[in-house]
């Protein structure tokens, strides 16, 4: 195969870009009450529980997929930043701005990379295929754990209430009914012990 | 499938044993003169490179393989430390403690898992598979291009010269011949500029 040198400087120009991702912050605070966790460990959490979880998707999914997926599917928060879960104003303006940044991103790549990539995020935001699906569940579940492991805080802070997290998750079971059951049992222990505001 | 729950609770404890990876800081800075850059995010990268670069490696290599090796290439250090390149006495000890740090981390998970993840660890190490050998290319290719975004500063900083970084890559060309030959421009470049000292 020719070297095409235009080729990789593009590659290149798009794998600095992601860098910029190490400095999108998100609400969730790290293991062991922990600092802020950025996006690209959240994306690198994903990943890696993808490959762990995968026997617990509803369908069967291809893992190497859904494992690209997740690694970036906060991309376009490069540009939109990071919009908080429970935060419905910043979550309705945040869909414009994302896909400006979406078509800024992607076409730094060269055209088939970048067409395949965007379609991969297309595709997860869609939601409507077995490994978009089971991301999501990973895209939730992931946060979700970190805040139990320190004792709901994410939510105390926030005031968050179970119907919120609920309607987060309407979905959740679709993608994985094993881990939503899991999912379930955290929510109703920080509820009981208060960390989770109960729902009239 | 009926769902296991010892099962499922020794992954989530892996997980959670994972979200550690996020406070192992390296030397590497980030893009923009930024902060150093954490293990969790430095794989993340990686991850990513594979799958854009994965054309340039000098054997065919399974890249969903690969990109799940350099995901957890460096979870042993989260008991570990990371220890810098450049640094022979901290990489002769490292070697002790990694192998430790191995036992304790891939035998929480479930035998199956914690076995294979094993394997690819120690096949990373080993560095004799493509994918092995592209792993390390991406490796060593990463820290490469944040430092030379940031005009050479990691070099500067640590007074690093040209037969240091030459010989941390004795293996990179066999990997990759293509990303060798721009790693080289990116040393000569910063041979030329002083901010990596030339060797007699």
């Amino acid at each position: 195969m020719e070297f095409d040198r235009e080729r990789f400087e593009k590659q290149i120009r798009f794998i600095l870009e992601l860098d910029k991702e190490k400095n999108i912050f998100r609400q969730t605070r790290l293991s062991g009450h922990g600092r802020r966790e950025n996006d690209s460990e959240h994306a690198w959490h994903l990943a890696a529980m993808t490959w762990l979880l995968a026997e617990y998707s509803n369908e069967k999914i291809d893992v190497a997929k859904t494992m690209l997926m997740v690694l970036l599917h906060d991309v376009v928060e490069i540009d939109a930043g990071d919009s908080y879960a429970y935060d419905p104003k910043a979550q309705q303006s945040a869909r414009e701005r994302e896909l400006i940044a979406a078509d800024r991103l992607y076409q730094i790549l060269p055209g088939d990379q970048g067409a395949y990539l965007r379609s991969l995020w297309d595709e997860f935001e869609e939601g409507n295929t077995p490994e978009a699906r089971f991301a999501h569940v990973m895209d939730n579940f992931q946060p979700m754990l970190l805040n139990d492991s320190n004792g709901g805080e994410d939510w105390s802070e926030h005031g968050i209430e179970r119907a919120q997290v609920e309607k987060r998750n309407t979905r959740t079971a679709e993608g994985s009914a094993a881990i939503w059951e899991y999912m379930r049992e955290i929510i109703d222990r920080n509820v009981e012990k208060g960390s989770l505001r109960d729902s009239k």
